[in-house]
């Protein structure tokens, strides 16, 4: 059996998290797109993901690795919602690593080239609901 | 303070649900939306959006109230991820009433005209990771 297309690109992006190619990375974001850095921050446009993602990795010290599990992926109007077990691991400090598990809300556009890029990028999900003070 | 313009959208849509006005409801979706109808049961474009909203208002005998609890909206690209404490509340089918809350994903697009319609319509957010059997 084949995978939808957004597997394959989410599994691209998070190889290009954990091996900091952020180059490859920002190219399947849409230049105007949101991350979710954490609840209540939010930042917008290629750059700003861009520094975003390395200050993350700089933060696990660049052993931050993602990878996927269960997936559903919805599609309308040329929009895609991707919700996902997203899976981090990254070490805790002490020598050992921390495993965490989140279910992520992707939303994706199928441009005018054909390509789906990622629009808003909430790792988070619907736990921001409750994660916001 | 203002609220959000996709709250004041949404408080329409929800209205229009709980009075069987389908015809407004429709105005606010794109025309090739994905509405999830339940978990694995997706339908695609206004007409048969419009039949699953006349259906589920029949089942619970035109009497479907739809409110809005907490929301958080995150804007990237012309779209926006809605993620909304939705609160359903229905007929028992014993004399009394149920009320049922779900954190919902709604999936936004502005269009050329300017206005938000929905391209998503996920009242199960991210439960459907487990739902799906």
């Amino acid at each position: 059996m084949s995978q939808h297309p957004l597997r394959t690109l989410i599994e691209t992006c998070d190889a290009a998290i954990s091996r900091r190619d952020f180059d490859a990375l920002m190219a399947f974001y849409a230049e105007d797109a949101a991350l979710v850095v954490k609840p209540s921050m939010v930042v917008l446009g290629i750059p700003a993901i861009r520094r975003a993602f390395a200050a993350i990795s700089d933060y696990f010290d660049g052993r931050l690795e993602v990878t996927q599990g269960a997936m559903e992926v919805i599609e309308g109007a040329d929009n895609a919602l991707v919700i996902m077990e997203t899976r981090l691991r990254y070490p805790d400090g002490h020598g050992s690593w921390i495993d965490e598990n989140r279910r992520a809300t992707y939303v994706f556009r199928k441009e005018a080239d054909g390509q789906w890029r990622c629009t808003i990028d909430n790792s988070y999900g619907t736990a921001l609901l409750v994660a916001v003070p």
